[in-house]
């Protein structure tokens, strides 16, 4: 059968061996050889090498290498490979990353401190969390779009005012911590005052974020017991308080309550979801904050993050509550409708006098937690926090038992015990058990108990207690303790009612609920439908095997603050991912901490006031910005107790240097730092960057490079080589973390090494604990020590499985595919502004001002057009006023860049036919865009062109894979007018 | 702070207090409590109590117990809870299963066998298998909403067709083995001959399956090598040969073709995808049919299955082909669209002349390996074939080199080794390694490769053979060697292309993919939308908890044929779920191997066959079926080599007994056995079972209880104990797993003791093992020994999660939903058949076919209007032409049933409005049925009923939550005259 005479071929395998025979060694060329499985970077980055190949010769370039050239300033380049490992295959990474997080041993954790283990109900992890048609939406600003998520953060507000019994809510923030910080800040925004009283009973974590930000703010903090605060010199601006506090304890604080207020002092409370099913809310002592975290409604520990932190207040606070929220309106039919409320109040509108630097929630966590209270109903909550307390009940009768002080007089799951021993006695038995308490330094041990617990695990704790008899017994023994003990029959019982909403009261056999989360899914577009081309929000490809590890139980079972020796798994990952990412961007020290870019800003920006101080330069608060900066710069730098001056900008949307010379001469005594972005927002690499941070340096200040746009870089060029001195990186944008329709991001910040020492810290698990006395960290930013620690695999796989060929490859297709675009536009639209070579970086702006004068069309009427061919909006109106930012990502194939851009073609001939007047110009596609399934399919059709038009504008655009607006276009103004922002009466969608 | 005085309220966890002391052990009570998080029952089952309540007080029943009493005839009742362990809530099964699985040994298996690793893509794991949007579809019936899997599987068998190089292929069999028997079937029904002869060089398993299958249709079967076998006496039917055999060896049969066809003798030939993408395929060698299974194409090895089987063949066998074949045909616009081709073929129509009793397929399976194809295409599987081959290249060279004889001139991925040592040895070495390799009884070896292999197993497999150097120094020593054995140098390297068509060419970035994979998917409708109450199929909830099992590493990574020791996790699995199935039954064993309803009715029949045989009753042959069974059971009669004798029912539904009496005392002599189903298919429990079970026993005859229906038997009755020797259950209805959009399914029997011995067994791995020379096995059904093994858990996890009590309260339930359909509907619909009481059981049947005469509506006509109210359609006259049968299952709540009755309402006065002439008979919403966006976003809507009836017909209808059918309605006969079985030129649908 083997014809022996026929021409050989050589197989694939061995082609490569004379190539092998010249290198020093075989053995690794059969590696490689083995090694090409791992193609991962041909799964990320969309277009196939043919289609670069015909995009570069569209735009006028043989090679993606001859295009790099021309974009990237000489100064600046990179010109060598980055030193990161050989890419590993998908299935090798899971093998790798699985080995990683089994480093993490996974004890029980009864510390308590805010984190609390839970049950996810695996329906609403795997249909949401692990679903990429939840994880790929983007933040609703579109909320024709965006119904479907809107309505799981409207359930979300409604649940935390139901349960805090605040009148308002919002859709989240980054955790308690800074739900804290932010409550306080509006305490001092609403009154003026700068002293704040906060509780000595406050979980540590919230402690160090509140004074942290407080000392930037210029505050003064004051500790106690809140008891015996005396408010009467009528100078504090508010005070903080918990409920249940760090220890357990469940206080009266109407007194308290009556008093400030009378002083003119604002109250905050911090308080617990679960705890609130049976306790009395805040409201009824009549706070005028509450905060808090919503993790145990769902979401796992994940040893930190990402989980939501909520923020509830009263109705005359709205316009000063930071955060997003959701609001109802109506939309043009009159018909409900959901989108962003109050957006005036955000920085992205309001710069430097927003209400806070916030322009991340925690969109995705806040959606699964309010998804866990719409599972399991107010009745459902309740049992299991009776449970919860039945069981804490049942733990502090045994300790009484055997002679351990219980200390809390009245408690819901937390308890705080004085041994009647020595404590090491306990640690070595609750060592021996892999249990986790809480080690008091006073000798006094904290027990905190969640849903999670067995009769198993309480038997377990009763060991560790020293109590030898059984569970059963132990309630034959202590029924009248125990029933002494109860909060049910104390005066914090709750008896007003929550959760009463039908949403609460439907969905909680699978069946409902998996209808339900699909049929919110189904409303909005994500990246499983199309390219959502946002420019500066980098919304790349999320893949598959990026987001499994973030489920492993060895990175989601894991509480923040557990001994270092049982988080190895995560310590290896943060300091692999540290080295990558330092080689990345050519800084020396990575902070892990920041939850959010806005955080990361604000970290950077202290960590350099810090450094200044440290050098006696504490007076230097000039942070200079350009005005085309992103409104979260100014937010932050003002949060960080620096005073901003605005740099100007020229025609072709370069700095102007003439002005920023003159500002960093002018103001050289005082120059803390330049905030700036590169490339710029205007989507351009500017030639003199590197000038740039000369001259700031030249000046005295510090460079903070916005990272936001790394995403043009990563392999081509490092802020750390030319010039800055900091940066925060949008993890979530360029390193692969999907936006979750609104969060979790993260921010950690890169610097040089002389900024190392003054990186955040932390008042439990220290990050810098390794630098010993040269730590001189400017202090907490986040609750958690790492951040949203969870969700770094992500980022860490995402790397080792593009290698360093496979990153600046995407870098490059990043720029070819908005430079294809751009010029493939460029007949029907202008790109506002190019670099050298008329090249444009990762982005591009396209002026649509002229047609608001020739055919009365405003950005938002080609924003909403869009949807009808089945796009997400670009950025609006951002950072031009009258423009779209577009920014396709490496992650797309031209088929899918053409598709929009025949989009946007279509778009501008009809704007023709307006401008021609073959169109009405106030009854066109545009105007009336999007347009619903309500609007085309009725009788009573009496619009200038077709419902074909209106529906089915292009030939791509097919009846069988449409993707609808589920509401009209959206009337903001109304919304802001009639504030709603907890669930409206039933809507008929309700029972679909 | 504590309110010593106010009344004490006692906390609930406490108020069980005084019961436990009345109990023996307070222990157990505490536990009982903090068991109570095992709500699972109330997830599964749908409505509320209140609900059942009021349903309840509808249909005229105070509690569930008295409309069982009422429901379920007194003879056959069963008077005690089940025996099942305490129910276990969803996260402690996680732990439990995964201790189970654990149990497993994942070492790396190189046996072969048509077995093999492979990478399952993440993002198909992930977007297929784990989401329930693709899982629980239904049989793609209604193709109008069907159209997304649809495409998947003619993607399947247009892979099929241009890999093996045939003109036809079907949307996929159960397995390698039953495809081989199909084939051979075929060839028997093609040219009536009565011998077969198959090669020596075939999987074991096929071979078993194959001689088991033709020993019933009493066809001689001859072993031998194919290349020496004489044709010319013309009495063979055909001739079946692998390619490459399962030594690996590739042979050229092209000579051997000629023969056969000169003398009218067919070949068929079991081959490998993967294997097909370098070699010739044996369309060019003039086979008649291909056969093998598509497993290695992204489904994991799962312990055997499931896995889809493939069928391919010349277009002229077409209308002899088995199983489900998709076709393209033209909607009523004249648009392409995909149904199943065909149907005609099958046993639900053709009954005992069926071309055989398949009819479940492997349809989910199916869609991951086509989907596997379309995310790597053409290029990226030759890529792997090339590595794998390269490997075993390696492999080879390095086994020669030591001295082992290679035993085959040509190889693709697998040789088989003759030691120049003691076997011992190498199996020592392996088993050091942790590696599993094929152990010939003659002391040879068989090692196999796969895509998973690396340069790392390539070593460990080369020390095991002895050889000392690394892969790099073997490389350098061989080229000459490798080169000579590579079969790209042979005359069967492949040269013709593959896989062409766009759609296999378009998907390769996982942006795309997943895209791709959510645009089919929401063409479908499924259990995620609404509910499906298709009758005699069961589509209750498919729960996250039960699917998260299939899953896990040590149930998917392990290889059929490991040694026992290895699959500890199965064999507990297999133990404790057969303990409960037994339970429920009434039955002393069970067979897992059967993987689908009717292979277990054929294993089923072919034990009573052998039972009687050995009692030297072997004339018996006679199978008593009723005219109301399903088209399966007289398949599997014919299949198994019975006569079958059709039993009449009476008006009523009821078996005539009169007619039964008869006939068993007509046949006596020859009577086999009877085979029934319970509740019978008109929906009825019937009061004479226990009499008609011992009618057939006193004339010696066995009982076959179809187990379509045990859904409304659980807990309530069970068939062991009234009488029947034996019953299939159809995991996929009653035991929770998916349908998968038309498999897997799993059809595992159940069998009195003395039927035990005659159960299937395996040539590899003896599931009769223990009965050591008691075993009497008829043969082997499937090509895995236990059946489609890793959706086992899924069963087992709903059983460990209801415990005794949810299981029959899903079973009361189900029955409870039923009756008040039933009832809610009788005012409009008439139900054709009840029980006693008026109760009907699970399912009922409503009569339709009036409406023929009065508005000329058909019962199509109704089916296809549902859609337009967003529903699947009822099972279609079926087991009653003209009817339409409606099983709604415990899963299902009031909200839901009440949605689904008031479409049947409204749909209703549609008819009514024509049957009194306000609607025209022709063009009317029923007729029109189901309405498309193109078609009702049209300008021109020329008909007498507006837009808004025909898309919402009904208030809960709504624009946001619609689903739309992507055609309109289906022109059968088109597609059957005009048969077009692959990929059809690229639809703009592919460009969305």
């Amino acid at each position: 059968m083997y014809r022996a005479g026929a021409a050989m071929i050589v197989p694939r395998l061995w082609k490569a061996i004379p190539l092998v025979r010249r290198s020093s060694s075989a053995a690794s060329s059969v590696h490689k050889l083995f090694q090409n499985n791992a193609d991962f970077p041909s799964r990320h980055i969309g277009p196939r090498d043919s289609e670069q190949t015909e995009m570069l010769d569209f735009i006028g370039y043989r090679t993606l290498e001859e295009m790099t050239d021309k974009a990237v300033p000489e100064t600046i380049k990179l010109k060598r490979e980055l030193n990161i490992e050989e890419p590993t295959a998908e299935h090798e990474l899971m093998i790798r990353i699985k080995k990683i997080a089994e480093k993490n041993k996974i004890w029980r954790s009864y510390i308590g401190m805010g984190y609390h283990n839970c049950c996810t109900p695996h329906t609403i992890m795997r249909n949401i969390f692990e679903n990429p048609g939840w994880t790929t939406q983007y933040t609703p600003y579109q909320p024709e779009v965006a119904q479907g998520r809107l309505e799981g953060l409207l359930n979300y507000q409604t649940m935390v005012s139901d349960l805090t019994g605040m009148e308002v809510a919002n859709a989240s923030l980054l955790d308690e911590g800074t739900a804290a910080a932010e409550a306080l800040s509006l305490c001092y925004r609403q009154n003026k005052r700068r002293k704040l009283f906060i509780s000595h009973k406050l979980h540590p974590q919230t402690k160090s974020v509140v004074e942290t930000r407080a000392s930037s703010l210029g505050l003064q903090v004051v500790h106690g017991n809140v008891l015996s605060v005396d408010f009467s010199s009528r100078d504090y601006a508010g005070v903080l308080l918990q409920y249940p506090d760090t220890d357990g304890n469940i206080m009266d604080f109407s007194e308290l309550s009556k008093n400030a207020h009378s002083n003119g002092t604002l109250v905050v409370c911090a308080t617990d979801l679960l705890a609130l099913t049976l306790l009395r809310p805040p409201s009824e002592f009549d706070a005028d904050v509450a905060v808090g975290t919503s993790q145990r409604f769902g979401v796992p520990l994940g040893y930190g993050g990402p989980h939501a932190g909520f923020f509830a207040c009263r109705q005359s606070l709205v316009r000063l509550m930071p955060g997003r929220m959701i609001g109802v309106t109506r939309d043009i039919n009159g018909l409900d409708a959901y989108r962003l409320a109050l957006q005036t109040r955000e920085q992205h509108i309001r710069r430097d006098k927003a209400t806070s630097n916030i322009c991340t929630a925690q969109a995705l966590l806040a959606n699964m937690s309010a998804m866990y209270a719409v599972y399991h109903g107010p009745q459902g909550l309740k049992e299991i926090a009776t449970k919860v307390h039945d069981a804490t009940l049942l733990l502090a009768a045994g300790a009484k038992s055997v002679g351990h002080v219980v200390m809390n007089p009245l408690f819901f799951d937390t308890i705080r015990l004085s041994p009647n021993c020595d404590v090491s006695i306990i640690q070595e038995r609750a060592r021996q058990r892999e249990i986790n308490l809480r080690y008091y330094e006073d000798g006094t041990v904290g027990i905190s108990l969640d849903e999670t617990v067995r009769v198993a695990d309480i038997e377990d704790l009763l060991s560790t207690l020293g109590y030898h008899g059984s569970a059963s017994e132990l309630v034959e023994e202590s029924v009248q303790e125990i029933q002494s003990m109860s909060l049910l029959n104390s005066q914090f019982k709750r008896t007003s009612p929550y959760l009463t909403h039908p949403v609460f009261n439907s969905y909680h056999s699978e069946s409902r609920i998996v209808r339900y989360m699909k049929m919110l899914e189904n409303k909005d577009i994500s990246l499983v439908h199309s390219m959502i081309p946002l420019g500066s929000c980098t919304m790349k490809l999320n893949s598959t095997t990026e987001m499994m590890p973030c489920t492993l139980k060895h990175f989601t079972d894991i509480h923040p603050f557990v001994p270092l020796d049982q988080a190895r798994g995560y310590a290896q990952l943060f300091e692999e991912l540290e080295k990558d990412l330092c080689e990345i961007t050519g800084y020396d020290k990575i902070s892990f901490q920041p939850n959010s870019g806005a955080q990361g800003e604000y970290a950077g920006l202290r960590a350099i006031k810090s450094y200044l101080e440290a050098k006696d330069e504490g007076h230097r608060n000039i942070c200079l910005i350009p005005v085309s900066a992103h409104g979260t710069n100014p937010a932050s730098a003002q949060m960080a107790g620096m005073q901003v001056e605005a740099i100007n900008v020229c025609k072709d949307g370069t700095i102007d240097m003439r002005h920023l010379i003159a500002k960093a001469e002018k103001h050289k005594e005082n120059l803390a730092c330049l905030m700036i972005t590169y490339p710029s927002t205007f989507g351009v690499f500017e030639e003199t960057v590197a000038d740039v941070c000369k001259i700031i340096h030249d000046q005295g200040g510090q460079v903070y490079l916005d990272g936001a746009n790394m995403n043009a870089q990563v392999g081509v060029c490092r802020p750390g080589d030319y010039g800055s001195d900091v940066s925060h990186l949008n993890l979530h944008k360029t390193f692969c973390i999907p936006h979750g329709g609104g969060g979790p991001g993260m921010g950690p910040i890169g610097v040089k090494e002389h900024l190392a020492p003054f990186l955040p810290s932390h008042p439990v698990v220290d990050p810098l604990a390794s630098l010993g006395t040269s730590s001189k960290s400017f202090g907490v930013v986040s609750a958690a020590p790492f951040g949203s620690s969870a969700i770094l695999p992500i980022s860490w796989a995402y790397i080792k499985m593009m290698g360093a060929k496979g990153l600046r490859k995407a870098t490059q297709v990043a720029i070819l595919n908005a430079n294809y675009m751009s010029k493939r536009l460029s007949k029907h639209y202008h790109t506002l502004f190019k670099g050298k070579n008329s090249l444009v970086a990762h982005e591009f702006i396209i002026d649509v001002r002229p047609f608001k004068k020739t055919a009365n069309i405003e950005p938002v009427d080609l924003a909403k057009r869009l949807m009808d061919y089945g796009f997400h909006a670009p950025t609006m109106s951002w950072p031009v006023a009258g423009t779209l930012m577009i920014e396709p990502t490496e992650s797309e194939d031209k088929q899918e860049l053409d598709r929009f851009c025949e989009a946007l073609i279509c778009i501008r001939k009809e704007i023709q036919d307006i401008e021609e007047g073959r169109m009405d110009i106030r009854t066109n596609p545009l105007k009336m865009a999007p347009h619903t399934q309500a609007q085309v399919i009725t009788s009573e059709w009496n619009r200038p062109y077709s419902r074909e038009l209106a529906a089915f504008p292009a030939p791509f655009v097919r009846p069988e894979s449409k993707i609808w607006p589920t509401v009209g276009r959206i009337d903001d103004i109304y919304g802001d007018k009639h504030l709603v922002c907890t669930c409206p009466p039933i809507l008929p969608a309700y029972s679909f």
